[in-house]
């Protein structure tokens, strides 16, 4: 049995293992699951993940939920010599850096992005105009976690260090969504995010992940 | 140089730490930081941390912050073979489904219970009134996490499996503040999360803890 990963290429959270899955050169065969229908509610997917959420991986009798745990298991599992070590396990120094900067992105970019990527992309697919007070007071709040990765991106040149590692790659599926919308310029008036975002869009494993992220039904 | 601790025994997310040092018996200094002053947004305090926030944890020359980052830091370079191995390190598959239930904490239950103990206990010490709607709407997210968790507890002793980890840990500083306000039923209404949560309220590193939980000025 090969490892199997239900979501949907759309999907920011289907996107970050997906990225994980190319990065460490894992086979795998993306099972779709169709959100427009509420695929992700049915009992079959709830006895996968109760919480109802994509996605979930399955590698033989292991059944993994959270898009956070299932890179970390990919990442450990799977750990290939020719592939960087995206949790820099031998050095306890750097794992706690990767650690640190992982949550980073969970407590303070993910909430600051979250409802712009929602407002401007999702919500017009359910027939609803985006609500640009909510895309405003979240774009401050983005700011505000940039300035932050701008002055860290002047000493190290990765988020956790001088390396690439889960920390950057969490990054990815927002960032790319961001880009496409009117807002692209928190990342581009900043020189430092920018050339940490231009460097890892030209990762092969983010390069293949981006052509499944088009937000349409 | 001992292990420092920059934060207040009333955040949740010093608390969070605390509770893990105290589990791992780990000698510590807490320094105290006065959030009502706005100590955390000196420029002294965000040296050590550029977002501002509490805790930060100082051992040697690390200094570490977001308090599910230490918690790990702390169960790793503390563990004891006396102690609970937080992280069930020596099982793979145990440490994903510690890894599993820490994001759901994170992802979950933190997003849902945050607004609620904001509203009831924070709010009146700034001197605004609680908003009871951001309350019901956060108490309605509650409970469908807590469903899954009574499902889930009907199952394993614990989060992760029959022992206890850093994911039941993560939850303690908010339940124990959500057993304070007038919404308690909503651990006490559903019977394995109640066994759950008394349990954990036996542990002596949570009474110590406990007892510096005051929201006051």
């Amino acid at each position: 049995m090969g490892v199997k990963l239900y979501g949907h290429p759309m999907s920011s959270c289907t996107v970050r293992v997906m990225a994980c899955l190319y990065e460490k050169g894992v086979e795998f065969e993306l099972v779709p699951v169709n959100m427009f229908a509420g695929e992700q509610k049915m009992p079959d997917f709830l006895a996968k993940n109760p919480f109802g959420k994509i996605p979930v991986l399955e590698d033989g009798d292991l059944t993994i939920f959270e898009s956070r745990a299932i890179t970390e298991y990919i990442s450990k599992k799977y750990h290939a010599p020719a592939t960087d070590d995206l949790l820099r396990s031998d050095s306890p120094e750097e794992s706690i850096a990767v650690r640190v900067w992982v949550e980073v992105e969970s407590h303070h970019f993910q909430p600051a992005m979250s409802p712009i990527i929602f407002q401007h992309f999702v919500a017009p697919l359910q027939g609803k105009a985006p609500d640009q007070a909510i895309i405003d007071d979240h774009l401050a709040k983005l700011a505000g976690v940039l300035d932050v990765y701008e002055a860290r991106l002047g000493k190290t040149k990765y988020l956790a260090g001088d390396f690439f590692s889960l920390a950057d790659l969490h990054h990815f599926p927002y960032m790319f969504y961001l880009m496409k919308t009117p807002w692209a310029a928190a990342v581009t008036d900043r020189p430092r995010v920018k050339a940490w975002w231009e460097g890892m869009c030209g990762r092969e494993a983010f390069k293949k992940v981006a052509e499944g992220m088009k937000f349409e039904k």
